[in-house]
């Protein structure tokens, strides 16, 4: 059997499943302290009978360089309980089998990339846009990484010309996610983005911002789809507006796939990390 | 013996070499037409016997998709006379041996990654920066391409607070090329960028547009050197501004290696696109 974990800020889901990344058992619980939320995780899986491998989707900033001190650890998190915490580490210590590494995002991407609406695809990207955002992107198959894993949420892009807001980022205040993340909304109108009209202006400003985001990795990366997840993309018509800002401002400078297959939402639905999770520990024997 | 051609839009270079990318004779003319540039490639490369396989880096955009109708054309150049034109079908209709085919900034990437300042690295990205703006970037040894190939000049940035040049991309306005190539410079004082006196306050500008930009290249990609080539990077104090200028705007949020390793010139200075030329012919047999 194979074991997944999806690790995530506020909430980690764990797996077992066949060879065909079919779910067989699924268990999710809130993130506490590592030691406690190590336990569910062990709890759960030790009843699962004979685990080949496990592949973790881990929440980040990660160390994913082999050959680092602190490769497998959880590093600069505002996370303070996780700063620095030996992720991997851990579950080694407590299960002798080969354990993938990599982050939730990258999870995702594999999930999709492999079994989801980019199967057919021989590159793609997936990014989430909630409270925070994030991407990852596979290339020939490959999870695309170098120095370190990508960080595609906190790329410059340029304010609307409406919107003279700041931005939220404690570290770059205007970058992507400090424009266009769950946050942001809030912190404009004083109300969480959920409750806003879906006719509101801020969502043709958010289409706005990820345009550009799409425009900058489609120069960059060349991926063959893009698919968007996250809660802000459940807002009704997003995905339509992304495509119309995307159009304008690529302005046919590159040959993409039609917008409606070029831009779209995950196959996966919520299941897109801890599939790729499964995807990933196979992957890994 | 190995081939290449570095194909620019005002100048071609051809070389010969051996295995070791030593290059053993060259020649270089000024871009015509098609045929009387193409005239001029067998001209030199008949005379230089026995070729095992060609390596052609070119000017683009180009077809890099070998499942398509026009592989291998130079696409939709501003150049008129070199528009749909089947390049590589030229060339094999005249060599019969192997020959491979990318744009002249991934040439000059693949040159610095085997044997120039990134030939430690298992990753890298090759930036010029001149009348155009131009980007290639290889990721474990393989070049970074999908749909197509990658045109990181014209990412999105933001104009400088100092700055309300409106840009001269044709496609995009201020966009990067828009806003930081040589012909920026020239529309925005009148006067080449060559003349303008080292201590202008316009290099601090375009520092701050190519900082932008490698801060992009580095959330998306993260490779492990960065290479900035092209006129403009012969600006005194140029690299070192761009240094400061990145440093401020990462912010410290994900780690490079040190910025005077990270940031850096080309070691094959011109020759980078033509021995990169060389190896791709090596990578094609």
């Amino acid at each position: 059997m194979l074991a997944a974990v999806e690790a995530g800020g506020t909430k980690f889901v764990c797996a077992v499943g066949d060879d065909d990344f079919k779910i067989l058992d699924k268990i999710s619980f809130s993130t506490t302290y590592p030691e406690e939320t190590l336990q569910r995780i062990f709890d759960f899986f030790d009843t699962c009978g004979n685990l080949k491998a496990i592949g973790i989707g881990s929440f980040g900033p990660i160390d994913i360089n082999k050959d680092s001190k602190t490769y497998g650890y959880i590093t600069s998190t505002p996370k303070t309980n996780w700063r620095n915490f030996n992720f991997l580490g851990a579950m080694k210590r407590h299960y002798d089998i080969p354990i993938g590494w990599t982050t939730d995002v990258n999870a995702a991407c594999l999930g999709e990339y492999e079994v989801g609406s980019a199967s057919d695809n021989s590159s793609c990207l997936y990014l989430t846009v909630g409270t925070g955002i994030g991407g990852g992107a596979i290339l020939n198959g490959k999870i695309v990484e170098g120095f370190g894993h990508t960080e595609m949420g906190h790329i410059i892009i340029r304010n609307h010309p409406e919107d003279d807001f700041e931005g939220v980022c404690p570290f770059h205040k205007n970058c992507l996610e400090g424009l266009a993340a769950g946050p942001s909304i809030e912190k404009r109108y004083g109300i969480k983005a959920q409750n806003l009209d879906a006719d509101h202006k801020v969502w043709r400003m958010i289409a706005y911002y990820l345009a550009q985001a799409l425009m900058n990795y489609t120069l960059i990366l060349r991926p063959e789809k893009i698919i968007l997840g996250g809660g802000v993309m459940n807002q009704a018509r997003m995905i339509d507006l992304v495509r119309e800002e995307f159009s304008l401002l690529l302005a046919n400078y590159v040959e993409t796939p039609d917008l409606d297959s070029y831009i779209v939402t995950p196959s996966l639905g919520d299941h897109a990390a801890i599939v790729g999770g499964l995807i990933l520990a196979q992957r890994i024997l």
